[in-house]
Order: structure tokens, then C-alpha cells, then sequence
């Protein structure tokens, strides 16, 4: 509970006691970069004091075990995650994350506005801070069809709210660098709030112009010459550790005293999986660590850093009038967070989530899967003998544009299990237009039957790959049952599923539910064939038409790095 | 001239000719702490890129010469250069300094708002920036008569203002740490924007205290103790050097990478000669470097720092998008502004001014000097034989708390210069009360005549001392004509004068000619047998009753310890 501020000095000032008081405890202060033992005076949700002689309703003895400030992952897709904020929360508050900076760009492409009044409302009065970068780029481009496109007076009807800090990553760089007016007229309506960056790979000129447009961060370094050119033009380097992206060993160099205050951490995108099983900005703190990084460095870039950058300048630090989100530990070069305290009061002890008690609210969201299943149709008929096909490489998002024979049965062109070429559609499904994009993909390994999603970036329209239409009809039929989700379907019927009820995105059931039905999908998958280490994961990229070289949108094949539609027959 | 987003895009692109091109410029980049040749294409009032192959409309060849961003003063009160904000432009700029924080509490505690406005309009449109803490403590107490007193809701006034960015040094800390209301809510009012401090030696549970009031920055520390321990509680450290304070020395530790980020350099109050010779803020960065702290270090806490400190965003360092508030100087272990461009424009070449022209502006002040000169008496009758006397000491603020015995002549207590003992008056200006204070300073050195000034902390009452009261008299009636200013008399008439028509404390004269009248009154002073190094300054601190420990207000001698007034016989 918040406090007045004369109350606040008062205790801070030792003329009244303080509500609790971590005795022996050995600070990390990120300020000055030391560690020393001494005792914090909490009261209500805030810090009051640092030092000793201070008295309190409860004192926890810490026997010198370390406290830092609760992390703060400076970019994330909660959406990844497949949870909605309530339960995502239940899942990095053990891991000592206290704030997230979230850009619910997946929902926004589903829901507009209204996904993303659903997840600040999801998260309010919950045990973690989430605040909200407004997503710049919905949709990502104009060859998908998408639930919601927001222009700037969309994304300006946000600004009045106190968790809405800034403009989410500006993935159009080409745009932005070509002076795009929609995409200008974003940034100069986020004006005086920070603007968050999404360039890889841009460099020189068109890094400069990238940087003159306004924008202050980025996400995407995969390289220490990358990183080091960005920072030289004042951008705030935001390190990644994504369940599919891992750029933290590489840029460990840029974890040093000189660049130190210009450097956060974030995770991007994560499974349920990684988040249980290694951790958020924890585990790249540990990481950290481990590769030789400072500690108070590694801690810096996951509290102070991203709280100066976003300019939430009631936390990150260990200090009088801060937030008191805290996180105790025991071993400096293995960070295990043991307590977490979020707002002065117990979130999390070792591992285990505490019940957090908070005021009804309505977050339903309305049904988002609209598809006319009876006229679908994935039929292919042939138009010549050679056909476009996205081919996939192992362990990477980017596919080859490859030109194979048709194989054509009674005048259709079909899948072709021997040459590893399965039939993809990408069924139109927020207004239900009837629009399916068509086309085929190689290097799944599936032998037999259809899985789908409607994990889709950033569209998010269903996706499903098959060997055989009546396959890809009966996962359509039953992602249109589940409301969104993802399945896998045999000759027989349904695998395997998991619902994704909440905008086809996200799950309303327990974290270990969700792990659980998302390993069962893995097993399935791989049971009619598949050799993906993930191909939920591969398959929601298959349809983001921003990654090269061909891909497969509601509107039909994209040469990606022509940016237009092509014909599926060559 | 600004420039639309889309234009200083295709600059940085070089698609088009920037407006300026620095070739062959020696890049202090305070981001990476690099120090590297590049050019720099200005466009408009921006920097536009970095980066070689840029054209230009104008190209300089800097020859390899170094180029670092504008200097920024973290605090100072202008008006104790004795000059208005855009006489104070010419004498900083050729300096390198291109935007200053200023706190105008010295004419707010003489025309409250109505000076404030005057210090904004005066300074708008001009080469330099400046923007304006709110003056906090207006009074500094009430044993006192100001021309203004300030409450929270005069200052709310000012949060409409862009170029006012947040409150004024909280220099009442001991109210602050006893939760004053009236303190407390206006830093309430400014809460969001920067709250800056001012805590002499305030430490442990008082300084916790202080900053649980959401105290963010220091500019009174004197050694690394001081420092440090503000540092650690999450301070900003503003390291002084003054024209009567000198901090820099003691800190030179706090430079250090580790710290770096959370240093910034300050003037507070300088003279015109020091500001002319010794410099403002370039002088403090040659200082750092030529003792040891790495340049970029040096440079850093005198420019990006104190702009991310005050969330300023568009400036303080060279990138794409910022400002172009530029440095240009030859010698890194020598620095001294050579060009200083200023939004892109030249302001200053090798210590000349640019004119600057700008819109006509109605800048006047009302007269400030209220006093009925007929009753006006300072004769002191005898009521007992010991008086309580000021006692000055050689180069301090501080005073000494004594009793001697009078000199008593016709009943009267009357000046004795065998005791190096004048008498002293603080008359009541701003509302002809005809309030005059009373006493007596030892230590002046005066054999006979009068000095006065309207500039005396934080009031600006008059203060006048002499050894008869015919040459008081004479001097109160010149500053009178002079509608304030300062004075040197003599029993033959006046010696010497400096007007201060602005407000009784700024000069509507060049800076040279104010140089030279404030030499003249030093002179004059000395001629009259004052053995101070600096009478007037001294002189101006012996009415502020926040310094122990004997002071003189119009309403009486005040005994700093007790925080009282006190009578004059003991």
C-alpha cells in the first residue's frame, strides 16, 4: 500500500518504524557499483532507508545473503509465452522479474486497440509491473490480411495512459529509413516518450537515418561490430536472449564500465518452457556472469539501465523513495533469485509464487476465429508443371525460393511425401473473407496428416501444413472448435492440441498445462514425421512476410525479397 | 531554422546535401567513450549523421581538430554574474557552454513570478539555452522580508512551460527531513520533473530522509565521503566550482567509469572575472583532465550526463537527431572552445561572440527600490553597555557569534575603528516598510566612509556598513538613484558604483563594462581601508540567516544556531 510521503520521511528519518526491515543484508548497489553489507528499511511500497539502526514491524534477517532490485526486461511479447499477463507473471516473478516492458504487437494484429486494453487490464493491480510500448507496425505489411491495422490516431488514444511509455519497435525500418509518412507521423505522436528500435543488420547511412528519425533503441544486434555501431550513434542496446534468437554471448563485450550505463537486457520472445526451465533476464544474468561479465555490470543492465532508458524513475535501484521490488539471493555467480518482493511485499520464495489477491475484473475477449468451414477448400488445380515451394532450412526463419515439379493427381497439384513437400494454407480468419492463401512447403519431414496454428506473425491467421486436405479440414475444423490454438491431426483424427482461446494467442489455463499440452503437440508432430525441433515455431513464421525469401500470407505467396505477391505456378 | 523529420532523413540517408559538413572532425563520442575521425552533416538545428561520403552546402575542413557537444551547466543563478540572461549568453558561449539550468532565485525572492518571466523572455530566442529550475525556497525563512514569497501553487504556474524542468535545490533540507508541508508540496506539484537538491553535510538518516522526499541531485558535497554517500542513496552528484566555492578538486575521484554516468559539473554562482579568465564549465573539464581524469570522462559529466540527468533528450551528445550544440578546440589536455556552434549555427569563433539577432522583446523590470530615504536613520541608541557583534572571518561565509562593548558616544552606539568595528543596516527595500536592521561587524577593515549593495542572499534588502552614519545615509540615497546596484562612499561623496537596475541585482551594461565598475568598487573599497578580498561578496552573505552564525535581516540580528532572532545588546 502506498504511503504519504511525511510518513515515508518519517520513517526514513528513524522516528517511526519502518514496516519491514532486511537486517544483514549484503546490497548490490548499482549506483556505485559496490556490494556491502547493510540494512533496508521498507515501507508500504517503497524503500525508506539504507543503513542500520532502523527499527520495523518485521525484520528478516538476511545473513548476508545479496539483495538486488527486481529486474526489468526491457522488451517482450508476453504473447510469446502463450499466457496472458496473470499468468505470465506467475511465471518470471520467481525468476525476479518485477517489470516488464511488453509491445502486445501479436494481440494488436488479432484484436487492435481492444487487445490491448484486454492485457493492460489483464495485468493491472497484478504482482508485475507490465507497462505497454504501443505497437508501431500493424499490420507488418500490406501483403497479409490482419485482425486490426492501427494508424497514429489509433495509437494516440493510448498516450493519456500512465503504463503506455513509448512507441513499440519500429520493425519498418525500410519505411522509417525512406521517410514513410505513417510510420513518421507514429513516432512524432510519441514524442517526449521513448522510441523502441528494430533494425537488423542496418547500418551506415541508412543507420543514420534511422537514428535521425527518433528512434532510441535496439533489440536485433547479433555482433559486436553491430552493436558497438549503434551505440556509437546513441542507441540503448537492448541484448536478446530469445527462446529463437541468442545474441547474449556474442555482444558480452559491450558489458563493460565505459558502455555499461547504455546496455539492457530483454527476451523478445519466450516458450513456456524456457521460461520454466532457464529463466528471463535471470538467466541471461547468470549467464552473464558466468562468461566473466562483473556482476554489478550484468545486474546494472537487467534493473537500472532499462529504468533510466524508459525513464521510470521510481525504480531499478536500491534507494530511498524507490519501489521496493527486490530480489534476494545467496550466490553471486550462480543468481538464483530465493525471495522476490514486488511493491514492499512477498511475490515469490523460492520458486513458488504467492498468492496475490487483487480486485475482479472483466477480461473476457470476444471470439476471433471467423471461418466459413464449409466452403473451405485446399484444393490445388493445376495450372502448369512447376510450381513455387518455401523451403525451409534447419533452425532458421529465413526460407529459399525453390522451383520443383508439380505433383499432379487427377489434374490437382498435391503434396509429395517422398520429396518432402507437404501443402501449406493460410486460412484468412478475423473477418471471415474466405480468403486461403496456397502453396507448398519443403523440409517439414511430415509423412502423413496436418498440423495448424493460429500463431502466425504477425497476422496471425491459421496456418497448416498437410499431406492430405480431409488432414488440413479437420485441423481447421478443430482449431474453429477451440477457438484458436494449435493441433495436430492424423489420418484419424485429432493428435494432439492446445487451445489458445484468448485472440487464438494465448491460453487460459496454468503455465504447466500449457508446457505440458505444448510437449504433447511436439511428440505428435514428430509421431506423423516431423523433423523440427519446433515446428509450431517454424510454422509461425512461414507466414511473416517480412523474413526472406518466399513466404505464404491469406493473400497468396510473397517474394519477400522482391516484397511483392508471385504466382504459386512458375 | 527546424527542419521537417522527412528532410533531416533524407540528409542522413544523403540522399541530400546537408546544410553544413564538419570533414575530418575528431569525434568525442560520449556514448562509447571513443575518440575517432569522422564527419558530422548537420542539417537545420540537428545533427543529420555521422559517417563519411556526406555532402554539403557548406563544408569546413576541421583538420583533424576535435569536435565534442556543447557544454551544459547543471545549475547556476545567473544573476550572480550581476548580468541578464543574454549578457550571460555572450560571456558563456564563447566558453562552450550552450545550455544552462538555471535557478532564478534570486530575483524570484526579489519580483517572485514577475522575475522568473523576466528571466525567461529575456533569455528566449537567444544563443544559449536555458532552462529554469523553479526556485524552491522563496524566502529562504521568515526571518526575513523578500520582495516574494513562493508557495506550491504560484510555482504550478511555471509546469506549462516546456523550458521549466523541474524544482529549484531544496535548500530548506532540515524542514524537507521534518516533513514540512509546505515542502513537501511543491515537490508534490513538480513531481515527474527533476527535484534538485542542496545538502551541506547532510548525512545518515537525515539524508535519507531527504531523498525519500524525492530528492534526486547534490551540488553542495565537499569531499569524496559527502559525495559517495549521495551517490550510494542514488544521487545525482553535481560537482561545484564556484566563484566562492571550489569542489572540484575534492571530487576528482568521483570521475571514475564506474561512476561516471551519475556525475555532472556545475558553476552555481560566478563572477564576471571568473567566468572572463578562468572560464565556466570548459575551465572545470580542463581542470579534471589536467588532473588526470580521462578526457572523455571529463567531457561526459559537463555534457551527456547532465542532459539525461534533466531528460533531456535532444541533446548532449553527437548523433543523428540530437541538437547540434557543438565544441570545436585543438588540445584534449588543453581544452579550449575554439568554434561553438549552437543549433547548428555559429556562435562563437575563438572567443568572439556571433551576433545573434532575434525577435525585439519587452524584457523591462519594474523599479525594485522602495525605500523612504527622509525617515531613514541609523543611529542605535545605547540601551546597555555589550552588544552582540558579527564576526567576520577571513574567506568564510560563516560568522562568529560575539559580544563586546560598545563605543558609546552621546548615548548612541556608534562604529569604532580601533576595533575594526562598523556598523551595520539591512533596510527593508522591496515594500518601503521602513523596516532597517541593526548591528554590528567586526572585520571588515573600514576606516571610515560606507559600502552598500541591493545584492545580499537571499532577501536582497539593502545592506549597507560603514563607520558614520552621514556616509550610510549617502550611500543608501545613491543606490536609490541608482534603483539598485552597488556602492563605495566615502565622507568626500561616492567613490565608486556599480547599477544593477534589473531587479537590484543585474547590470543592463556589457559584461566588461560590469567587470571593470565591480574592479573600481574593489578598489574603492580598499582605498577606504577594507582588507577583504571580495567586500561586496562578502558583504552580500552577511544578511542570509541560513549560514551560522550571526546574522543581520531587517527585522533584526538572527542567531543562525538558534534559529532565532535575537536582540542587538546582550
Amino acid at each position: 500500500m502506498s504511503i504519504e510521503p511525511e510518513e515515508l520521511i518519517r520513517i526514513a528519518r528513524g522516528d517511526q518504524p519502518a514496516d519491514l526491515l532486511f537486517k544483514n543484508a549484503r546490497l548490490v548497489n548499482v549506483y556505485s557499483g559496490e556490494i556491502y553489507l547493510t540494512d533496508i528499511a521498507i515501507a508500504g511500497e517503497q524503500i525508506a532507508a539504507i543503513g542500520q539502526g532502523y527499527q520495523a514491524r518485521e525484520t528478516i534477517d538476511l545473513q548476508e545473503r545479496y539483495v538486488c532490485p527486481g529486474f526489468i526486461d526491457a522488451h517482450v511479447h508476453i504473447e510469446s509465452s502463450m499466457l496472458p499477463p496473470r499468468e505470465f507473471a506467475r511465471v518470471v516473478l520467481p525468476h525476479g522479474v518485477t517489470t516488464v516492458i511488453s509491445d502486445p504487437h501479436e494481440i494488436a494484429n488479432v484484436l487492435g486497440l481492444e487487445g490491448i486494453r484486454f492485457m493492460l487490464q489483464d495485468a493491472k493491480y497484478g504482482p508485475l509491473s507490465m507497462f505497454v510500448d504501443a505497437p508501431s507496425c500493424v499490420p507488418a505489411t500490406n501483403m497479409e490480411t490482419s485482425g486490426s491495422q492501427l494508424e497514429f490516431y489509433d495509437l494516440a488514444t493510448l498516450l493519456g495512459n500512465d503504463w503506455v511509455i513509448g512507441l513499440g519497435e519500429v520493425m519498418n525500418y525500410p519505411g522509417t529509413i525512406q521517410g514513410d509518412r505513417r510510420i513518421l507521423q507514429k513516432i512524432q505522436t510519441f514524442k517526449g516518450k521513448v522510441i523502441d528500435g528494430h533494425a537488423p543488420g542496418v547500418s551506415g547511412r541508412d543507420l543514420n537515418a534511422y537514428c535521425a528519425a527518433g528512434v532510441g533503441s535496439d533489440h536485433e544486434c547479433v555482433n559486436m561490430e553491430e552493436g558497438l555501431a549503434k551505440l556509437r550513434l546513441g542507441m540503448t542496446i537492448f541484448i536478446r536472449e530469445a527462446t529463437n534468437a541468442h545474441n547474449l554471448e556474442p555482444l558480452l563485450g559491450l558489458m563493460t564500465p565505459e558502455f555499461s550505463s547504455r546496455i539492457c537486457l530483454c527476451t523478445d520472445d519466450r516458450h513456456p518452457a524456457d521460461l520454466m526451465d532457464q529463466g528471463s533476464i535471470d538467466y541471461m544474468i547468470r549467464h552473464a556472469i558466468a562468461h566473466g561479465v562483473p556482476p554489478v555490470l550484468a545486474i546494472r543492465a537487467g534493473t537500472l539501465n532499462p529504468a533510466e532508458y524508459f525513464r521510470l524513475h521510481d525504480r531499478g535501484a536500491i534507494a530511498p523513495g524507490k519501489r521496493a521490488d527486490l530480489v534476494v539471493f545467496s550466490d553471486l555467480q550462480n543468481l538464483q533469485p530465493e525471495l522476490v518482493y514486488r511493491g514492499g511485499r512477498l511475490a515469490s520464495e523460492n520458486g513458488q509464487v504467492i498468492p496475490w489477491e487483487r480486485p475482479r475484473a472483466n477480461t473476457k475477449t470476444r471470439g476471433t476465429i471467423n471461418v466459413h468451414l464449409d466452403s473451405l477448400d485446399f484444393s490445388i488445380p493445376a495450372e502448369s508443371k512447376q510450381v513455387r515451394v518455401i523451403g525451409m532450412l534447419a533452425d532458421q526463419l529465413i526460407t529459399e525460393n525453390r522451383v520443383e515439379t508439380a505433383r499432379i493427381v487427377d489434374g490437382q497439384a498435391v503434396a509429395d511425401p517422398g520429396r518432402d513437400i507437404a501443402k501449406l494454407a493460410v486460412v484468412e480468419r478475423h473477418f471471415g473473407t474466405g480468403r486461403v492463401g496456397k502453396g507448398f512447403i519443403q523440409g517439414m519431414g511430415l509423412k502423413s496428416g496436418a498440423i495448424a496454428c493460429t500463431v502466425a506473425h504477425d497476422h496471425h491467421n491459421i496456418v497448416v501444413v498437410g499431406m492430405d486436405d480431409e488432414s488440413m479440414l479437420t485441423a481447421v475444423r478443430e482449431i474453429s472448435n477451440m477457438q484458436g490454438g494449435m493441433v495436430v491431426v492424423g489420418t484419424d483424427g485429432v493428435h494432439a492440441r492446445l487451445p489458445l482461446p484468448i485472440a487464438g494467442l494465448m491460453s487460459d489455463q496454468p503455465v504447466a498445462v500449457v508446457r505440458e499440452q505444448y510437449d504433447q503437440l511436439a511428440r505428435a508432430a514428430a509421431g506423423l514425421g516431423s523433423t523440427l525441433h519446433d515446428p509450431f515455431m517454424a510454422l509461425s513464421f512461414m507466414a511473416l512476410s517480412v523474413i526472406p525469401s518466399l513466404k505464404l500470407t491469406d493473400l497468396g505467396l510473397v517474394d519477400v525479397d522482391k516484397f511483392e505477391l508471385v504466382s504459386l505456378f512458375a
